[in-house]
Parts: structure tokens; sequence; C-alpha cells
């Protein structure tokens, strides 16, 4: 065990709204702990963006989620807060800040389809992706 | 401790959107897990259902809560992902595909009126639901 | 190590929808747990209510955050839970009991803007926020 189960990923978007794939980095980040059982927790440091795991084999689908999301957090509604920026506030909260990924034989567990993505919802800007990884000891049978 | 503390449950769905009570199933893996305490973790590895904690009192709240997310999430928007299935990703994104329950005294410690729910979008299928359980060894003052 | 990595905060609101600025009462309780590195887990036990990590710079945020789920979650649809309140329960869902923060050097890691909201949507009421950390220890390269 040589490395440190904690790092901070660098993300950076280029337009308003966007899912950027970061399961390749997070994936090696992983890897390169050396651990090979536990939990990986993912944290964004941010109010305007969040973390999901959604499928990466159609790129329409994220197309889609982000085009659905506007739908139902509406632009127009009277707002106060004065940046402007509610609606990707709100987006946020809905998808969520943080979640947990279970890391088996040194590696990320996703389903066939998954691909971790983080939302960008007030862009384009500089953002952080933290990465945590608890390690598990299992007994076994 | 005789028991892995990872496994993965089997869940059949028999409707395009359904919301299946797995708290008794997640419960007993708690309890055979010989773990007292710790944090129990679910993941779904699908992109088209997730994993939710509401109240299982009453049958008419999940009803309501499909019935009212159907309303959140448009079926009729121009979505391009040729499956058109678009909202069920939406849906699963926006409930989320991991999430946490605290284990104390070897059970799994849910409010009165919780329970465990895996949200099917787009069923009816076959669908399986991660669990993995984090020990704590707390200092007792 | 003197303190039980467990708690239960109390947590009281007077509206009926509110979100409830809970990040002092959260950081206390990590800072007393005397726990120097690991993972701060937030559990809420009700089915109409959930915590969320938010803005906590300008109040006007949790008002917009508010106003859009009460037009995100449409009060007026044929909901059958006697009740009347399934609007709060999908809110809930939507925004996730559970939640998780990291702990570095004995205390939370939140990003500059970030505060952790007990998000009530069916207040006034007594409610509970359930705290457990979980500790990792790192290797020092």
């Amino acid at each position: 065990m040589r490395y440190n189960a904690y790092g901070i990923l660098q993300v950076a978007s280029s337009r308003e709204a966007q899912m950027i794939d970061v399961t390749a980095d997070v994936s090696a980040f992983v890897r390169n702990s050396g651990i090979s059982d536990g939990i990986c927790h993912l944290f964004v440091p941010h109010t305007t963006a969040a973390v999901t795991i959604n499928e990466n084999a159609d790129p329409d689908v994220v197309a889609d989620m982000l085009m659905g999301l506007e739908n139902i957090v509406r632009p127009g509604l009277p707002y106060r807060h004065a940046e402007g920026n509610s609606p990707a506030h709100i987006k946020s909260s809905l998808i969520g800040v943080s979640g947990s990924i279970f890391v088996n034989d040194g590696g990320l567990v996703l389903g066939t389809w998954q691909g971790i993505y983080f939302c960008e919802f007030d862009g384009p800007r500089r953002r952080s992706l933290s990465v945590k990884i608890v390690r598990t000891e299992h007994e076994r049978a």
C-alpha cells in the first residue's frame, strides 16, 4: 500500500450544462490506490454541479438527460437569487453531490452500461471531484 | 464472523414502473453477515432503475410516487436515444443508484415508516441489487 | 478516542417546507468524535424529509430551491394517499435521505459555498438526523 486513498480530480467543463464522463479517471485512481476491497466515495465540493452514474454507451442518453432536466427545472420562475443560477442549484440537489461505488478485486464494480458522470449545471468552469476509498476487509467463507 | 459482507440480491419486476419493497431481503442479509455495527451500502448496477427509502405502511404512497415521477419526467419530449427509454434514465439519476443505511446492534436502523425500495423504471426485467457492509468499531464511552 | 462516532441530532422545523442549516451541528459532532480521517454519513429516518448540501451564503438560494421544488412536484395531481402529503414523500426521494461527507484532519471537508441542510417537506415537526462516522486509516506516502 503506497498511495493515500484520498485525492482530488480536476474536471473542466466547456458548456453551461454538460455531463462529463470521469469513469476512466476514477477507475485509475482506484487501481493506483492498491486497495482491493472497499467503497469508493465521490464528493462534489460545488453547489451548481453534481455526480451521477448512468449509461455511457449511447451519448444521446446524456444529451436527453440534460434536455429533460432543463424541462423539469424551469428557468423562467420568479427566482430571487441575484446570480440567476437558481435552476443549477436545484439540479445539483436533485442529482446529488455524493455517491459511492463498490470496489472489488482492486477495481470499481459498475454495471455493464454504467459510467460515472460529473454534471456541470453552471459552466463552463474548472471544477473538482473528490474521491476517497474506505478499505473493507472481508472474511472468506 | 462467518459470512462475507458482500452480496447480490435478485429482484424481478413485473411492470414497466414499479417500486419493489426489498427491506426484508436487505435486513436478512445484514443479520446473516454477523456484523453488529457499520454502514450497509446499496448499489444498483443498472441505468434505468434506482434505489430509495420511503414509506412502507400505505401502498398508496409508492403508487403516488410513480404517478408523480411520470408527471415530472415527461414522456413526450423530443428525446433522441433510440431505445425510447430516456425518461427511465432520467428517473434513475433523479432517485439515484446508491444509498446507505446505518447498522447498529446487528440490524438496519430505519425510521418507523421507512422501507427500502428497488425502483424499476423500464421493466419488466430481472435486476440485481448489490449490498456491501462496512464494519465500524466504536469506542464505548 | 473517547466518543462514540454515532449520534442523533434533533431538528425542529417551524414551517411546512423549510431547509434548516445543520452544518454547525454536524461539524461539532465530527470535531467532538476525535476522529481525524474518515467518512461522515448522514441519514434521515423520516419519509417526508431529506438531507442535501447546497449554498449557504445567500439565503435566497434555499428559498428558490423550495419554490422550484414546489413547481416540480405538483400538489394538485390525483394522489391517492389519504394523508395528503404525497408531494412531500416524492420530494424526500428526489433529494434523498442519505449522504456522505469526507472527514480530513479532524473536520468536515465542504466546498467554499457548501452547507448541510435538513429538508423539511411536511412540517412543522420535531425531526431527527442520524450521523455516523466511519474512520479510515491512510497510508502516508
